[in-house]
């Protein structure tokens, strides 16, 4: 900075709020020399003429007109805090796990801060949450789903976070904005910036009664590399993922992944096998890298802790024959619907003794299975 | 017999054509009996006065007017031949795993013999199977899908098994046939009888020209054990069972459930989350009960020997970004559309240094990805 940026001694956040604009997110980089040097010493060192690491030379044309006090009071203005480690709001529960990731992916390394908009607590909401992520070019099935599973989610407590994009996006945060809960956006630009453009009153209503992350300040424009970066966001920000949708190239597969490196339970939601959009979904499940649902239910069962929130297998409705041995299935159904018949012959058909076929049909008939007239039996009320 | 039943030396053909018509399907106490005794002793010992293991009481009313010698000669005038083991046509190989089955389950023991019809040889055509099964009451996508799929693995050699019924099986002998392929249909009744009586000349064709197959002689008709039994049998004539579509108490369950207790691999084709008859395949799935394919090459897959037929993974069509570096991606996103910038502008939104975007801008050039003039850039044609 020095002749290039307003200077002072820069606390902390300051300096946080600096290295937010200067580094690409996720630069391992960064975050691995704000872990050895602090914040502040770091922002000094690029300020100055020595470079760490190449990050200097990367930085070099950003340090121009970077004033960190100016950008604090701005979002201010608009809304817009800045929280960083330490503070109460900090997830540090789930983003802890990014530190290991920027071990092994060139951009795993977790946010020097986060810029949010919106009165929610972002601790707190995120504490339990699911992103539900999915394709643009969703179909009417799948954004259907996804609001539907995204309402039930949050009307039963649980945050759903997602990318305020076009189709399975914003069906899940509309879903969850209607069943009564929280939703999340973290997006791949500042959150003063409505990106796609169509969902500006989204956002803004997201603004006022939810909340909105980015790892970028105000005024940053989103590029493909943060739309990457920004997905490992949305997977560190969640317990899980759930996928409604995916073609082979969707970026929700890159979402599913960094879910995967971090550990987050990952799930599907399958749909026809004819539609392009359900394929990236089918592959993951196929390959056993995620987990199939088919409601919330089951995301929330997956999501408990074990034991909690089991989901009883679903069956068809009690039958009057369901009571029965094998044995006496055997019998009722060798008793013709309309036409009676005796005994023998009723044995002759199931293949059992003609002692047994009396018994039977006598226990039968007291359950109103069958029905006696005379020598003959025929089907009873309860069996048709 | 004796009194009852035109009785002589039976060979063991004869007397498993009797046993066939004197048990039910499945019955270990049966299969065990023929295994220790002989099908000719055992039978010897039913005609008589002597009890073996309930069996003789069980059957007592099947004994009279049993004549396995015409039944026999019956079935053939009707074109109908009984496959017994030791004949080339038995296919050991796959029933073998019902002699361990029928251990454990109530009604898993093997088959005393085949009653067949048809031009195809049973062992030969079951040798690469498949049985496709599922609902009855089937949707147009349920039965589209099994269609396509049973004609891909028919027209690639596979057998394609399955029970008749309305809905997905007949889908799949349909799609199967039109594949050129050779199909199986394994009834619950006598391979005479038309059930359901809508698929007559399905199954008079399937006579003709491939292979109708039950347990029970010529004449017998279904009854709900038998339906089960018959599942058994499907799972047991094929090295994998596909269920496509599936409500939660469909026999095509029962079918899977069979295939799971023979070491067979089972799997399922996903269908929406909205659709009732798609619960039961998602279910299984849920469960780990089986394994989700898409395809007819995704079966051969999952069928043949460890490496062979493997399915590369779908991916959209290569661009040409594909082949840059994260570096270079970084700079090529910072490049505008439309107005040129500079390379210093073009430094600072990509977060890299001036010399290192330079260098990569005229990479990007040389691939046709961005485009110079003067001391700006632009994207060039092959970027956009």
């Amino acid at each position: 900075m020095s002749s290039t940026a307003a200077v002072g001694r820069w606390d902390d956040r300051h300096a946080r709020a600096a290295l937010s604009r200067l580094g690409e997110p996720g630069d391992p980089r960064l975050s691995r020399l704000v872990a050895e040097l602090g914040a502040t010493r770091l922002l000094e060192l690029l300020a100055g003429e020595q470079d760490v690491r190449g990050l200097r030379t990367d930085v070099a044309e950003r340090l121009r007109g970077l004033n960190p006090a100016r950008d604090l009071e701005r979002a201010a203005r608009m809304g817009i805090r800045f929280v960083c480690p330490g503070d109460d709001e900090w997830p540090d529960a789930l983003l802890d796990g990014l530190d290991s990731a920027g071990a092994v992916h060139r951009r795993g390394g977790p946010p020097v801060g986060l810029w949010v908009r919106g009165p929610l607590r972002l601790a707190e909401v995120v504490s339990r949450s699911v992103s539900v992520v999915g394709s643009r070019s969703a179909t009417t099935y799948g954004a259907d789903v996804a609001g539907r599973m995204a309402a039930d989610l949050a009307s039963a407590g649980t945050t759903v976070v997602s990318g305020a994009a076009y189709g399975i996006d914003v069906a899940a945060h509309r879903g969850a904005l209607a069943g009564g809960g929280a939703t999340v956006a973290v997006l791949a630009c500042g959150v003063d910036r409505a990106y796609p453009v169509g969902h500006r009153a989204l956002l803004d209503h997201l603004g006022d009664h939810a909340l909105v992350v980015s790892e970028l300040p105000p005024g940053c424009a989103p590029t493909k590399l943060r739309f990457l970066t920004r997905n490992r966001l949305i997977a560190a920000l969640s317990s899980g993922t759930v996928v409604v949708e995916a073609a082979v190239r969707s970026g929700a597969l890159s979402t599913a992944a960094w879910a995967t490196r971090l550990g987050r339970v990952v799930m599907g939601v399958p749909g026809p096998v004819t539609s392009a959009p359900s394929e990236g979904v089918h592959e993951l499940l196929r390959r056993g890298e995620a987990h199939l649902v088919t409601s919330a239910a089951h995301v929330r069962e997956l999501l408990s802790p074990a034991g909690a929130d089991l989901v009883s297998s679903p069956r068809g409705g009690d039958r009057p024959a369901d009571a029965l041995s094998a044995r006496a299935l055997q019998v009722l159904d060798a008793v013709p619907a309309m036409q009676g018949a005796g005994a023998a012959s009723i044995a002759r058909t199931a293949g059992v003794g003609v002692g047994e076929a009396r018994t039977t049909l006598d226990d039968l008939a007291a359950r109103g299975l069958v029905t006696r007239f005379g020598h003959a039996w025929r089907l009873g009320p309860t069996a048709r």
